[in-house]
């Protein structure tokens, strides 16, 4: 099925063409993402502020727009090359099978054992910790990728790793919970009675399943209250969209060395990390001047920051205790659907993609996730691969682009990132084969009862 | 951490030097591997009396104990090439946990989206099965794997695939069967109304939770009564084995890339597909007298074919529908304990294996399950991967191994097969944290009432 111009199935590259710099995309930006706030003082949080939460060179790099190169460390290369480079897959067979003269290419990210992109982030910021000195790290978890990510992190480099995940999902994805305990890490339900906030919510709430808003308080209450410990996270911040820029420019150098430039860049985006993350070199051009890409953000029409959310400082979680961010947000307290699957839930966006959307740089659309799983089998069928909910937003996407392809006769080369792998959601698409899954897009007043909850700060 | 001798993490063969065609070991055992025998008239199978079970072509393979090299069919290469090849791994950081002089190599199937090495089979059957102009296939399947992994060819060629899974299965393992579903499988309870054998053994059984033995027959009985439709097999095989000879044949050529010689081969075996296929070239080169290597078979202390098993002639099926078989065998009768996890419970082991046993080409020992999974989870916390407990058997082996060569001081070569991944199995990894996991030995009163059920058949 190899087509004559010998692209292979899977290009990797040599161990010695691997990435050795992370790139910082806010360099190459002329307006910058606004600062974080303290949500008391309201002016941009310092550097010493935020030290107490996470650790000094996660801190630096947070804060740093101008850097443009951050040299990856060498013994998180080390890291990197027991998973990395991941594949970037011609998809021949999907191409076929739409019958498109479309191009497609995807950059798979579930080729380890975490299952999704987290662990490009988890091992810096565990790396980090370690050379701080630090004995360890708490986080929240809900659907459980980042926390299998960070756990597999901190055994690497025998950090202790504290995990707060939402009683509910504790509860209902035990597996998910196993693989964090394989890995040596602490799982705790939450709330729980291990912090004041969680004795406070339990005694106030008996019998509740718990909130990531309340997850999150958790974790950063026993890392600011024990000596050695920072709180870390997998989305939105800087610092992640800079690590996760790995998965751009292997991308890159990998297209470049068969002489591939994509039209069309696409990414599923929930908090930003595998967005940001994908997008970033080739961002970079676009905004240097030096090319052109569309770049689509896809989101799910039940949550749909971008496509509906307003541009504003927001907390950046329900419980408020965190600095506000400015970004495309439904208001920290607006809540998904309950019959929404899989991740991308969240109710704001990165920063750095927040203001490149702003600015023109980037479109984004929603989709519904019925049309989400069709996609996701779809391309499991011929593929191979069981993509995870989040990752089939934009197979979704990249289906639809290859099909207008189709119709217009456009040999278009379509790159989208294909951020995980879907073992732990089965119970998503067992609702999905039993034809009991709905569609859910929520009304304007819906979505007003989010926005009522968005501080009035005008900056 | 990489040494100075410059062998990267993980050795990938480009496109143009995969193996284009399958090993078939049998060209070159002096003594063959005793026939299948028809336990009617206790003559060897028959290719005619084979066909209404198996496609055409794999009777073919099955009964070819001659031809040396099979080309591996274009479309089969091309499906390989969308998971293959699949990655041989310099273990780096568990020789540095071990604080071991040896070198680590394991070669990791579990890169696909049915997690395991059955895909090499999977999809070579289904191919022969559509060249046949074929409907589609039957099979049986228990812990899920097979089945995956043959839905997911299936699918890829338009087959209709039918699977009898084991009640029990089916109902504690209902992500198996969502993920089966999801390539398009019709997935049965296992006993079922939709054939005799399974409406007999209801009717005397009622509430049964099945067995594989059952499954098997029901499946085959669909196969044969059906036209257009073959019984396919996942295991055991001499055909499986030739299929999984590519695990072997590219492993051979990636460490010939760098000059590698593996003074020790380990697999884990249950009824040989893995092991068979892994060590098929190296055993090839000992068969012939050209190089010696030191193979070692890792099965279950709880179901010890070939420690503990006797080498006779016995059915392949507990339901003995199937041709009997020359092999070291516990008797067709015998279940391991319950508390058993995973696979590797066969009572019996491929035809190639046991002869190549029998004859002093490879040894084998038997490993306890709770040791198994310490291995299991310090390979996790280390090499990042998630591993199915059966590949964890071989991992045993290995790290025993390795520590050997501390003591001694010796810098030897160790390969193995990481078969796959442990995703599935979380409920087993539960279990062994929570300390419920227990060992058990079957007594020789234990074995005996196996032997008791093996035919009386001396040939």
């Amino acid at each position: 099925m190899k087509t004559a111009n010998e692209i292979p199935y899977k290009i990797y590259l040599e161990e010695d063409e691997m990435p050795t710099t992370w790139y910082n995309v806010r360099a190459d930006m002329k307006v910058k993402p606004a600062p974080l706030l303290n949500p008391g003082t309201l002016q941009p949080m310092t550097a010493q502020e935020l030290a107490p939460v996470f650790c000094e060179e996660l801190v630096k790099q947070e804060l740093d727009n101008d850097t443009r190169y951050y040299p990856i460390p060498q013994e998180i290369l080390d890291f990197y090359r027991m998973y990395r480079p991941s594949p970037l897959v011609r998809a021949y067979c999907l191409e076929k099978k739409l019958g498109t003269p479309a191009k497609i290419y995807y950059k798979f990210e579930g080729n380890n054992t975490s299952g999704s992109h987290k662990l490009n982030s988890a091992i810096a910021q565990a790396y980090y910790a370690k050379q701080q000195g630090l004995k360890g790290v708490t986080t929240e978890t809900g659907a459980g990728q980042w926390g299998t990510a960070l756990s597999m992190a901190c055994s690497y480099f025998g950090l202790d790793c504290k995990v707060y995940m939402v009683k509910v999902s504790y509860e209902q994805k035990p597996f998910r919970r196993e693989v964090m305990r394989t890995y040596g890490a602490s799982v705790v339900p939450s709330p729980s009675e291990t912090t004041n906030v969680g004795r406070d919510i339990l005694s106030r709430f008996p019998g509740t399943g718990g909130s990531l808003g309340c997850a999150i308080s958790e974790a950063v209450e026993v890392a600011v209250s024990n000596p050695g410990y920072r709180y870390v996270l997998g989305s939105v911040l800087n610092q992640v969209l800079l690590h996760q820029s790995v998965i751009g420019v292997e991308a890159k150098a990998a297209m470049d060395k068969y002489g591939i430039v994509p039209d069309i860049i696409i990414g599923c985006a929930g908090g930003g990390s595998n967005l940001g993350g994908l997008i970033a070199p080739f961002m970079g051009e676009k905004l240097r001047g030096e090319k052109d890409y569309r770049i689509i953000a896809v989101e799910p029409a039940s949550c749909p920051s971008f496509t509906r959310g307003r541009f504003a400082y927001d907390f950046c979680d329900t419980g408020k205790v965190c600095p506000m961010a400015k970004m495309y947000t439904l208001g920290s307290g607006f809540m998904p659907a309950p019959n929404h699957a899989g991740g991308l839930r969240y109710h704001g966006m990165s920063s750095i993609l927040s203001q490149l959307y702003h600015d023109g740089f980037m479109e984004a659309r929603s989709v519904e996730q019925t049309s989400v799983f069709r996609a996701a089998e779809e391309f499991a069928r011929v593929e191979g691969i069981l993509p995870a909910p989040e990752s089939s937003h934009a197979i979704r996407a990249a289906i639809d682009e290859a099909l207008k392809c189709k119709e217009t006769g456009e040999e278009k080369t379509i790159l989208f990132g294909l951020t995980g792998t879907g073992y732990f959601d089965l119970v998503a698409y067992e609702k999905f084969h039993d034809g009991l899954m709905t569609d859910y897009i929520p009304t304007d007043e819906d979505l007003q009862k989010g926005f009522d909850g968005i501080p009035k700060v005008d900056l």
